[in-house]
């Protein structure tokens, strides 16, 4: 595939996150947005225009032989479907996060689309973020020698709308499958049992959906390293996203990053600025450094990571959570 | 009990906790020590001389009417038998964590001194941390609304001793028990079931004795407020004490404290002090504020806080620990 | 010249600082590259290729109509005689400071100018960094009472290579401008007098130029309010850029921006990330907002701010305090 | 005078920092305060009562062979007097800045002790600030090069009362004085010419004294090293204490000290503890550092620093402080 930049793009989607990708797509010196599918005629239309793209039907997508890469931004239901077409057709495919919340459809699609060799990187956006590719590097360049415990602390800034609990497919294949990813990223080994708590503290709405909004699961290791992730879905002062990796030799971690560095001193304390919102801004450049990656794997200088194995064993983990949250107990991931 | 200052206080044990209790005995204008009490002699006579104190047998200090109070800073075997002859013989007693390793025992001693009036001040000393008693009143005030998660991590800086370790009760009912204690006080509410996860990661003798140094305990409360501990017998950056308390309109946290401010900055990178290196350091105040309070009780003008239940409460939790180290799974404290 | 967007704009100078407008411009939606201009021929054909730009001569941009405005990244020589052909063919000017080097110049550029209704914006950059304007925000609001004293604390990672300090009019003339400039902002208030202190210590280059890289500046204001400039050539450790407003109820500061908020911790210390190297990465935001402030003006949203009478006022500072270097004390600014 | 501890001590002045050094002198193993002497009888006998010495009158101290050092806390027209009574009997002097306010009788205090063979240290306590003195120690060891540009920020939390204000000395004599010796401290280079830049902007009261309370002071070496001392009577945040010395290989610097670490996020922004109000709290650990180093000279293992000629220094650069703001300009200091 390298060589023949621009590459073309289909966008499929083009709501919030589709909006962003399309922007960091047309401003990128190696890639334009070429088709926008979104069943939203005006969102679709409202997108292409601004990139200079064309409103196109899905099946164009995948028959039209320009298009050299599938960006899959649409809701949750189609994006299996649209990966495996997207796969067979011989075109690149990058999906956001999850591939299905069916780990039975996850694993229907890796296994039709095995022998498929164009590449397939799915959103687990946070790899990106530059200060966990830092604090990764590091990890893997020995700075705190063995790896021995993972924390990461999530939180967001507030419930999602009820319509969205619904069909989100509960906190953890939700939200909580990202802190899954980060903690098998910086463990560097697979974790084989997990045990989750967890409760509906922030809304009756989530309790009624047999949801749950506030958790804790801790994950272990043959080895016995182990990575604790908490969450809440309401952190009422912004987007709490902070990771700590602790090591034979030290430990690495990260903090919030807030809108600026400016501080009020007064008589009755010093205040700073809040963490940044939300994963719009928060994760900004990680969405930037993540479509540079894509691009780079188009130019064939390396292999897509996190591919789509990423994505099913993160959901085996959260499956297995829920299924703790039953038993009470570590939940086997053998 | 109040008026007759200074009080004349025993003190049992003259080593390193002892020696930082007989200093703020010392130096507070309300308190002298009249004895102290060490099987060592010498340590007792350099520790006596030290603060113009008298070398004493056990027996005196329960049977002399010039002792007002004792502290107990001695093995912990001897804990439990001291409390109780103190308590019994009137006397205000102040006892370094813990009551005893087996909580069999410890009951016993709160069945025994049931009725007796004078007040026990039981040294879980990191709620007298300004930080952390700062903390604790404002989630009394209100000002992050309901407690949702608490987070606690807690790190030594180095392994004990193989001694230490074969005698200490485990890391548990030796070190986790402080954060349990510090879970409860901000909670609000008791725990009614924990699990556990842990390893020995850190040194093969912890491994060869059975016991653990790598730990997270995950505390559920009726209500769904959660807490979470994560533990390390080796952070070899210093003693890693940090609190977080997420509510429904905030989150209070507390950092390490650093020797020193001073920041260098270089082409390297910018460099800053390490957390104080162990207990002695980061809670010298603490320690101080703790003895504030028990003169205070002393004084009668207030009840002392944490007592002996609070003691038997956080065994009872680290024995369940223990047992969900066994069962894989939630262990019910009820 | 509301409605007509996108704007089209010609570009002179397609060098470091040139890059970084035209691809904002080209990012834009409401601003398209329409000729970009360079003396190096294949400098302005890389940048005009990149942003679907034509590569045109200076005469053709100030007789095009189809030219909205001229935004001025050449070399420092060229820029009073574009700021005037361009305001006096009626297209807006937005010029990287300075207007020129020499006061005259700038009187007569503003005299020539005085009846021209385009509007003129000087690129002094800092003013559009969201923690500089945030705090500006503030300041006008009251937040610290009456302002006091500010302080710029203002240091490049390295000295300009020897050319450029032979052309650059001076530390005070090049570098320090930007400090007078964000002191006469935080102020409001004239200053109506300065002291300059300065040694050239970083380079026998400097001083072989009997110019200075390490000084402070202290200017005073008629009601007694000051701002002080500390400045130096060469921090090892990064771009240093704090600011600080002291008032009657309270301080404002900004801290310096690290690449990330990694840290590490290890038995030697604990290491941060160093602040972002340099301009071009640590007002990235700055000069996209400063961009944005533009179109607004282009839109006739609101007028044009800092304008060349900023330039011309932080220009006459800059002279006075080289003045001060040779008398030893306070010069006038009235 | 090596080997005859407890050393005894006569405590001239038991006001507010009498009671800090006099309990510093109590609590130190080497040292017990012998006599306590004060004007005001009931200050006198109070303090003398908490540490179990004697009040005595001014001509005891001086006369009575048990006394082996004076530590001179009472008011500042009484301090030359005692300095040179103290020294001329053979008896080691610290004594709380200033000497005295007129050059001259610092001078002849001076040349009078000249031959005097008992040690003087004069309390210049931030010298012995933690944060300070580390800061010291790593520029002697090289870690940032050559010292370019030493920074001092210093305000109070409050203007002194208006008879405090009237026998100070004005500002520079009182207050930045101790910036003043920071600057001489860390440069290591004396200064040789100072300009000032001041105004009076926190109360009418100083205005109307003829004083100042906000101040910019510049301080230039031979060498072109500089020294920037910034002040303010009153930031009502707190008592805001920090330094800065940037040198050919990087920066060091100091950050004001919060009561705790605690730190609250809520919607509005995230909010930390104020720094610590004032130098009784602020400096409270250098106090006690200072002491120590008293008694490591009164043991003889170390000469006396900061001494009389430090405190010379440091008045000569004040007076040249006040000199320049009626010139406007740089004042030589040969």
């Amino acid at each position: 595939m390298a060589g023949k930049t621009p590459f073309r793009i289909a966008l499929m989607g083009a709501g919030r996150i589709g909006k962003v990708h399309g922007m960091n797509i047309h401003h990128h010196p190696d890639t334009v947005v070429h088709y926008v599918v979104d069943p939203h005629e005006a969102s679709a239309k409202a997108l292409a225009d601004s990139v200079g793209a064309t409103v196109a039907e899905t099946d164009t997508v995948f028959t039209d032989d320009d298009v050299d890469a599938v960006v899959i931004c649409s809701a949750t239901p189609t994006h299996s479907d649209f990966i495996e077409r997207g796969l067979l057709a011989g075109k690149a495919v990058f999906c956001e996060k999850p591939i299905d919340l069916s780990i039975d459809r996850v694993n229907a699609v890796l296994e039709k689309t095995r022998d498929c060799t164009a590449p397939f990187l799915l959103g687990f956006n946070r790899r990106f973020d530059p200060a966990a590719s830092s604090m990764h590097a590091r990890v893997q360049a020995g700075d705190i020698g063995d790896v021995e415990l993972v924390t990461v602390i999530s939180k967001d800034p507030e419930p999602p709308p009820l319509e969205y609990v619904k069909v989100s497919g509960g906190l953890f294949r939700d939200m909580t499958i990202h802190d899954i990813d980060m903690a098998r990223f910086l463990l560097g080994e697979e974790p084989t049992s997990v045990v989750a708590t967890a409760s509906a503290l922030t809304s009756q709405a989530i309790a009624d959906e047999n949801d749950v909004d506030t958790a804790c699961l801790t994950l272990l290791c043959d080895s016995g390293k182990m990575a604790v992730i908490t969450n809440s879905r309401r952190a009422s002062f912004g987007y709490d996203q902070r990771i700590e990796v602790h090591g034979s030799l030290g430990s690495l971690r990260t903090e919030n990053v807030p809108a600026t560095t400016l501080v009020l001193e007064r008589a009755e304390g010093v205040r700073r600025d809040s963490p940044m919102h939300f994963f719009i801004e928060r994760y900004q450049e990680a969405y930037k450094l993540e479509w540079q990656h894509f691009v780079d794997v188009l130019k064939g200088e390396c292999p897509a990571s996190p591919t789509g194995v990423d994505g099913q064993k993160a959901l085996l983990i959260a499956d297995a959570a829920y299924e703790s949250l039953k038993t009470g107990g570590h939940v086997s991931l053998k």
